[in-house]
C-alpha cells in the first residue's frame, strides 16, 4: 500500500538507460536554472531601496548608480563563469574549481556554503513567494508556515518525479514571469516618454545632493542590491545536465540567462526611480510600480501572480543544484554514500528529500519571514563566487594556455569584486551573517572527519594479493537449544550438513530441570554434543557469551571458525511477534556486535 | 549507564536461589495484601452517605443496618474464602477456581475482570491518596495528576526492587493506620460514653421514619458500601508468597484481616452516625470525624496523614496481585509468555511494568478523579467473587468429602450474596458499569485468541520420533559481492570452507561495469563461480531476491539447504553508520521474511 502511494507521487521506475532522455535543451533549462536569479528582481531593487529610505527620499536616485554597479558585477560575473564552464564541463561549480585549483579545504570551504546556500534559496523563495500570494489574499495570511510547507513538499515531489517533467512545467510560469516584467517595463517606459505618468509621481534629480549620506551606507546598499545575484552560479554546476554540447549549450544559456536579468533589474530600477516609489512593508515594490503602471486591473494581478510563481519556482533552482553537489561531495567521500545513488526515477533522491527536510525546518524556525535570511543567503553566495574565481587566476597562471592572459584579467576582476562585496557584506550588516564564521568551520570538519573515515574504510578491505587471507580449517557451529522441538531439529540437521563440529548448548534455570533435558537429550540426538549452562541469574544471554568465547579462542587457534545458529519464529500475523519472546533478536544483535563469530539465522515460518 | 541506572534504581540482581528468602510472614503479608481491604475503610462509610443525603440528613440512620448487611456480607466472604484457602494452596484464586470447575469460559471472565480490577486498584487508590494529600496542602491541588503519577512510578520501582523490601519499607503505615483509627473510634467512643460530645451533632434515633427512602435507594446505598469489600480476595491469590505452610500461614491473615476490617468499619460508620455527619464535597467524612473527636490538633493531622499514606499504598495490593494472575494467565497460555519471566530481582517485572503503565494511563484519561472509576472497581470484583464461589459448590458436589454439605452450604450462601450485590450494582447503577459488559468479552476473546496462537505453535514444533526430518543433503551457498575487498575474500573463505557449492552473486547497473568486474574476478577468485545480474532499476534486492528463487527451488528438489552469507560491518562509532549503506539489513530482513534459506552474517569491525 505504501509502495503504490508511493508510485501515484513519484511515477514508476524508470530503467537507468532512460537516462539520456531526462537531459535538458537550452530553452527548458533557462527556465529550470535562471528561475532563482531571474526571481531575484522581485526584490533586489527594493533592497536598495529599503536602505536608502533610512535616510531620505531624495536619497533614492542613487539606487540608478548602484544599480549600474551592479549591473557591471553581473557582467563580471557571467564573463568569468563562461570561461569556468568550458574549463569544466563536467560540472561542479566553485567546488571543483577551488579544489583543484585551491586545495581541499578551500574546495570544502566554497562546496559547504553553497550546500547551505540552496537551503537558503529554497527556504528563502518559498517564503517570498507565500508572502506574495498572502498579500495578494489577506486571509491566507495566518497560515503562511503551513503554505509555505505545503509549496515544499509539492516541489519535493515534482523533483523526484524527474528533471524533464518538472522543466516541462516549471517552463511556462519562468517565460510568462520574463514576458510581465517586460511589458510592465515596456508600457512604463512608453507612458513616461509619452508624458502620461500620473501627476502625482515625485523624483529628485539624478545627482541632487542628499544631506547625511554616508559611504558606509551606500556600500550598504550595494551589498543589498547584491541579493538580485543570488543563483547565477547554477549554471555552471549543473553543465553535466545539458545535452550534447553540453559545456556549449550551458555557455549560451548563461549568457541569455544574464542579458534577461540586467535588462528586467535595469527596466525595474529605472522604474523605481522615475515613479519615485519609497518601499513599504505592506506592498512590494514591483506591486507598487505595476499599480502606477496599470492600476489595479488584471495586468497588475497577472504581474503580482507570475511573480509569485516565479519566487516559488525559484526554490527549484535548488533541487537542480542541491542533489549535484551533493553526489560530487559524497563520490569524493566527504558526504554519506547514499547521496551518490539515484531513486526510481533517477534523480538523487536522498539529496531531494534532505533538501526538501532541511527547508521546511528552515522555514519554520524563521515562521516563514525572509528579512533576516537574505543576507545570509547572499553572503553565502559571495564566499565561493569568490574561490572559485581566485581559483581560476591560479589555474591560468598555471597552465598559461594561448591567450591566458586576458582570461587571468576577467577572472581577477571577478575576484577583486566578489571579495569586495564580501568583505563589504561582513563590514556593514556583520550582525546578520555572523553566524557563517562559526558554521562554515564546522561543516568543513565533519568534511574531513567523514572523509577520514571513508579512506580509513578503504584502507582496511584493500586486498594484497601478496598476502591473502588464511584459509579457514574447519568449522564449529554452535546452536542454542530451548527445548526439544521441530526448529531445534531443522538446526541440527542443518549444522550437520556442514560439519560434525557441533554444541547444542541449553541454559538451565535449576539442576532438576537440566538433568532432565540431558536425558531426554541423550535419547533423541545421542551424536550431538549437549553442553548445558546454569544461569544463577536466569540470564540467556551471560552463559552463552561466555561459553562463545571459550569456544571461540580454542577454535581460532586451529584456524576454525566459529558460527552461531540462531531460529527465528516468523509470525504469520505481525501482532503474534508480542506472543513470542524476541530474544533470538537480542542474542543476534549482541553477537554480531561483539563476538568474532558469523551469527545464522534459520527462519521458521509459522504456517498459523 | 543505562544499565548502571537500572542497578541503581532497582538493586542488584538476585540469584535464582534467593527466591525463598523473598517469601512473607503473617506480619508482613498482613501489611501487604490488606491495605487494600484496609484503605476502603477511608471511602466505604461515604459511599453509603453519599447515597442516603440524595433524601434527607433523618435517612442517615439507615448507614447503621446497611453496614451491618456489609458486614454479614464481609463474614460470609471470608468463610468462603476461608475454604478456597484450603482448597487451592497454591494460590490463583477466582481464575482458578472458576476454570477448574467451572470451565475455561468463567475462569476466563475471572481472571479478565480481575485483572482489570487490579489497574482499577491501583488507579484509585492513588487518585483517592493524592486527593487527600491535595486537601491538605491545597496549593498542591494544581498538579494532582503528576503527584498521582510519580505515586505510581515510586511504587512500580519498589515493587521491581522485590517483594520482602516493599514490605518492609509498606508494613510500618499500614499499622500505624490501623493505630490512629483504633485510635479515634476510642477517643470517639470514649467521648461518647461520657457524655463529652459537642452539642452541636445531632442523629435522627434509629428506627425513624423517613419521608420518601425506596428499597431501590437502599439498594443502591448498600451496594455503594460494599466498596468497603474491595481487596478482600487478595490473599486467596497470593497463597504461593507466604512462607511455608502456606495455606495456614494465609488463612490466619484472611481472618486478622476481616476482623480488622469489621472492627474499623463498624466503628466508622457508628460515629458518623452519632455525630450526625453529612458528606461534604470539600471534606472527607474521617476528615469530619477525626475534626469532631480531636479537633484540628496533631491527632487530627497524624489521622489523615496515615489515611493518605495507607490509600496511596493500597495500590501495592495490586503489585502483589496483578503479576501472579498475569503468570497463571500466561503458563495457562492466555497471555504473552513474557509475563512467565522473572526479573534480576525475582519478582515478575513485566506485569509490575504494564500494571503501572496502565495504571498511569487510567490516572491520566481519568485526570485524577476517582468518583466514575468506583462503581467499576466495585462491579470487577464482585464479578470474581461470585464466580468463585459458584465454582466452589461445583466442586463440594462433585467431590464430596467429609463435611460437604457445611461446606456447600457456606459457599452457597457467599455465591448467593455476592449475586445479589452484583444485580444490585447492575440494577441501580448501569449507567456508570454498562462498560464492563462490552469489556469483559473482548478480553475474554483475546485470551482464546493468543491461547489458540500458542497451541498451533506448539502442534507445529512437536517431534514425531516415527517421522524424523528428512536430512540435508548439500549446501548451497550464495555470496553477494560488491566489489573485490576484504570483506568478499573473508566471505568467499568462509563459503569455501563449508561447501563447493558456492555462488558470488555482482548486482551490476550496466554493461562496462559488469565486464570489468567479470574480468577482474576471472583474475582474483577464478575457482569460484560469478554469476552477474544486470538491474535496470539500480534496485539490488530485485534481481537478487529473483536469482535466490530460482536456486532455491533447484537446490530443495535435491534436498540441499540454500543460505545466503551477507557481510555486515559494524563500525567503531555509531554516527558512521550513517556513512555506510544500511542495505546489508534490508536485504537480510526482507529474505528471512520471504524466503526459505537461512542468511548468516558475517560481521566485519572496522577497526577505525
Amino acid at each position: 500500500m505504501l509502495s503504490s502511494f508511493k508510485r501515484l507521487l513519484i511515477g514508476r521506475p524508470l530503467k537507468s538507460t532512460a537516462l539520456g532522455e531526462q537531459k535538458l535543451n537550452i530553452f527548458k533549462a533557462l527556465a529550470i536554472l535562471s528561475s532563482d536569479a531571474l526571481s531575484s528582481v522581485a526584490y533586489g531593487t527594493e533592497q536598495i531601496l529599503i536602505v536608502l529610505s533610512t535616510i531620505s527620499v531624495i536619497a533614492f536616485w542613487y539606487s540608478v548608480p548602484i544599480a549600474a554597479g551592479v549591473l557591471f558585477l553581473l557582467a563580471a560575473l557571467i564573463v568569468s563563469y563562461r570561461q569556468i564552464i568550458y574549463s569544466y564541463p563536467h560540472g561542479g561549480g566553485a567546488y571543483i574549481v577551488s579544489k583543484e585549483n585551491l586545495g581541499e579545504k578551500a574546495g570544502l570551504i566554497a562546496g559547504g556554503s553553497l550546500l547551505v546556500d540552496y537551503i537558503l534559496t529554497v527556504a528563502v523563495s518559498i517564503s517570498a513567494g507565500t508572502a506574495a500570494i498572502t498579500s495578494a489574499i489577506p486571509t491566507l495570511h495566518q497560515h503562511t508556515v503551513l503554505i509555505a510547507c505545503i509549496l515544499v513538499v509539492f516541489i519535493t515531489i515534482l523533483n523526484l518525479r524527474g528533471l524533464t517533467e518538472s522543466a516541462t512545467i516549471l517552463a511556462y510560469p519562468v517565460y510568462l514571469f520574463v514576458v510581465a516584467i517586460f511589458l510592465l517595463i515596456g508600457v512604463g517606459v512608453y507612458k513616461i516618454s509619452t508624458g502620461n505618468v500620473s501627476p502625482t509621481v515625485h523624483h529628485a534629480p539624478i545627482g541632487a545632493p542628499v544631506q547625511g549620506i554616508t559611504l558606509f551606507l551606500l556600500l550598504r546598499a550595494f551589498a543589498s542590491g547584491c541579493s538580485a545575484l543570488t543563483g547565477v552560479e547554477a549554471i555552471s554546476n549543473a553543465i553535466p545536465n545539458f545535452k550534447d554540447p553540453a559545456p556549449k549549450n550551458a555557455a549560451k544559456t548563461l549568457i541569455l540567462m544574464g542579458s534577461l536579468l540586467a535588462l528586467l533589474f535595469a527596466g525595474i530600477t529605472f522604474l523605481a526611480y522615475y515613479y519615485g516609489i519609497a518601499p513599504s512593508r505592506d506592498e512590494t515594490v514591483v506591486s507598487l510600480i505595476a499599480k502606477e503602471t496599470f492600476g489595479r486591473n488584471y495586468l497588475y494581478f497577472f504581474i503580482q501572480g507570475t511573480t509569485a510563481v516565479i519566487l516559488v519556482l525559484a526554490a527549484n533552482t535548488g533541487y537542480s543544484a542541491f542533489p549535484l553537489l551533493a553526489f560530487s561531495l559524497a563520490k569524493d567521500k566527504y558526504m554519506p554514500r547514499m547521496f551518490t545513488i539515484r531513486g526510481d526515477r533517477l534523480g538523487y533522491s536522498n539529496g531531494i528529500v534532505s533538501l526538501g527536510a532541511a527547508s521546511i525546518l528552515l522555514i519554520i524556525a524563521s515562521q516563514g519571514k525572509t528579512e533576516h535570511l537574505i543576507p545570509l543567503y547572499a553572503v553565502g553566495v559571495f564566499i565561493p563566487f569568490t574561490l572559485s574565481q581566485t581559483g581560476m587566476i591560479v589555474k591560468w597562471f598555471r597552465e598559461r594556455p594561448a591567450g591566458w592572459l586576458a582570461k587571468l584579467s576577467a577572472n581577477l576582476v571577478g575576484a577583486l569584486i566578489t571579495l569586495t562585496v564580501l568583505l563589504i557584506f561582513f563590514i556593514t550588516k556583520f550582525g546578520q551573517v555572523w553566524f557563517v564564521v562559526i558554521f562554515l568551520p564546522l561543516i568543513v570538519l565533519l568534511f574531513l572527519r567523514i572523509n577520514k573515515h571513508y579512506e580509513a574504510v578503504g584502507e582496511q578491505l584493500r586486498i594484497y594479493p601478496e598476502h591473502p587471507a588464511i584459509p579457514i580449517e574447519g568449522n564449529v557451529i554452535i546452536v542454542p537449544v530451548a527445548g526439544i522441538t521441530k526448529v531445534v531439529e531443522n538446526s541440527i540437521n542443518y549444522a550437520k550438513s556442514l560439519t560434525d563440529q557441533i554444541f547444542a548448548v541449553y541454559v538451565s534455570f535449576d539442576r532438576e530441570d537440566e538433568k532432565r533435558f540431558e536425558e531426554k537429550w541423550e535419547k533423541w540426538q545421542p551424536d550431538v554434543r549437549l553442553v548445558t549452562l546454569q544461569s544463577h541469574y536466569r540470564s540467556v544471554l551471560q552463559p552463552l557469551s561466555k561459553f562463545i568465547d571459550t569456544v571461540e579462542h580454542k577454535a581460532s587457534e586451529n584456524n576454525y571458525q566459529v558460527t552461531v545458529l540462531i531460529p527465528q519464529f516468523i509470525t504469520k500475523k505481525s501482532w503474534h511477534n508480542i506472543l513470542h519472546n524476541q530474544s533470538s533478536l537480542l542474542i543476534r544483535a549482541y553477537l554480531i556486535f561483539k563476538k568474532k563469530v558469523i551469527v545464522a539465522t534459520l527462519p521458521y515460518h509459522l504456517k498459523k
